[in-house]
């Protein structure tokens, strides 16, 4: 195949923003961080962290979502980066289109989300701009400074603890059964984080200078363990995960079953939990305990593979299949 | 009509944004500047500045840009957003959607014409991310801090003379003439002042301090003379153009002519020419001398009016009319 006729669907999301990287690094030369969950600019000693990202109607918001919901997980998307980074958001840029027939009812809606999820994260909605569009798209902005320190998807060392925070998977379940009744307690947990996801900034600050690295769960468990390791430079670095800590619940089973979903790969593979995986030294994890709500689910070793230690004791690779942008 | 029958087209852009001010203020009770070119968080004494545009390819896109310009562009709003409060940027971050069939050369030429804007404006692509849609759609942020202060759209006063940097209406007259071949200087320099706009930053810079008010001319001079009339709270206020100070050459008025359109709508009414509207004390005028290339085309009054004086001694209202989406 010429190259001329190459497709971006014939790479991928994370190789094109790879081939981003790798041409920005070629042309600037500089030591920024590229690649991360939220940018970084660093200026006199204090460390300006901003994330934006792009939310579109017919791909990102599932048709039971209301305006309310897209707005106000507009904010979280955004504001779970800097959370991933250990940054506490300072305000937060709208950029919003939407079609010229749009109903202003639907509109306030939207707006109304935006400033619902700004006051619940309590930060300000400081600017942003209006658009016209064939669909509703959302492209948010958040800003925070983190003065010292802030948390890379890079940095844990052998041995380090593999934590996330809250539950894994139920988004993923949540996405399958948005229309269907199962009158349970995770069934309505599990659709509720996929309607009104929350990003966890006080996990995020509270792990800030004392996790090793960490990332937020968007594209599933398995990519993000991807991520973190791929980001080392120090190829002999492993991951084992060990499907006991993971803590699913046998109601999340059964409701996986009857669907005719593979729980672990729901578990794994799909993501948008915004929950935090991180690394963390074993000595610092008494700092944590009693501050945030996390489950350790497995710990870093040197065998250049990501595995999961299954119930019955055997080891599987786990794939690294999860959400990636044009080839899925 | 019922309220739950209103579309955002009966409204405008400009009044969905007012709505969005109203709502936040009511919400936020904050001193936040809303409405403004690019948004400011103040933080420990700096002023954070930030400003977020997206831009859709059916519709900001003329299809004689390439994707190389396209990508430049996309940079050049922002950082122009910045210029207009006098801040200079300190780095960009790209949200871009393509479809998955787009071509990996386009995607290419694409980013690279981003990396060439970053490389002009001395500025470093911090971050980002890449999505799926069925269009380009490109979402850029730019960021800068200022130490002490930054230009607003209000804060001029009666007497101040009103200025702009560059020419006027080279971008409007562009738009008309793209796939015509008028083989002349002018005609040459409105496509380019279209297909690969640049901000004026180091006049922005120049002007923090010394201009009362400041905005760029995206949305066409009378549109922009209105926002900054609006945005003073002393509604006695009004300005007052010289048509023969807008240096509107004879080879511009000739091409207007031949493609039947009227040179003063063209440069008063269209916009997308990226120069900056000022207004500066007679006191301060002889600051910039010599610094940046502007000119003088008015003055405020307290006539609550914005009118323009023809060359022939008359006087016109000026019409509030320029680019207004939903409604255009």
């Amino acid at each position: 195949m010429n190259f001329t006729d190459l497709k971006v669907s014939d790479f991928g999301e994370k190789s094109l923003i790879k081939l981003i990287i790798r041409k920005t690094q070629k042309l600037q030369k500089n030591h920024f961080i590229l690649g991360d969950d939220a940018a970084v600019l660093s200026i006199n000693n204090k460390n300006l962290i901003a994330s934006s990202d792009m939310l579109i109607q017919s791909r990102h918001f599932p048709k039971e979502m209301s305006y309310n919901q897209m707005g106000f997980k507009s904010v979280t998307v955004n504001v779970s980066d800097l959370a991933a980074m250990g940054s506490k958001p300072l305000g937060f840029l709208l950029n919003i289109a939407i079609p010229s027939n749009f109903l202003m009812k639907n509109f306030n809606d939207l707006i109304r989300g935006v400033l619902e999820a700004c006051k619940f994260y309590n930060i300000p909605l400081v600017g942003g701009d209006t658009n016209e569009a064939n669909e509703v798209i959302i492209s948010g902005t958040a800003l925070g400074i983190s003065k010292n320190q802030f948390l890379k998807k890079s940095g844990f060392k052998n041995g380090d603890l593999v934590c996330v925070t809250g539950k894994l998977g139920l988004a993923a379940l949540g996405f399958e059964i948005l229309n269907k009744d199962f009158n349970c307690e995770t069934s309505k947990i599990a659709i509720l984080k996929v309607l009104k996801p929350i990003a966890k900034i006080n996990e995020g600050t509270s792990l800030n200078s004392i996790a090793s690295a960490c990332t937020d769960i968007t594209d599933g468990l398995a990519s993000e363990l991807y991520e973190i390791l791929n980001s080392d430079k120090d190829s002999f670095k492993g991951i084992l995960i060990y499907e006991e800590k993971l803590a699913i619940s046998s109601e999340y089973k059964k409701i996986a079953k009857s669907i005719g979903k593979n729980y672990l790969k729901l578990v794994l593979n799909v993501g948008e939990d915004f929950e935090l995986l991180f690394t963390i030294s074993k000595d610092n994890i008494s700092k944590l305990k009693g501050n945030i709500d996390f489950n350790i689910i497995g710990e870093v070793n040197n065998s250049s593979k990501i595995e999961i230690q299954r119930i019955d004791g055997g080891i599987q690779n786990i794939s690294k299949e999860g959400y990636n942008h044009f080839i899925n």
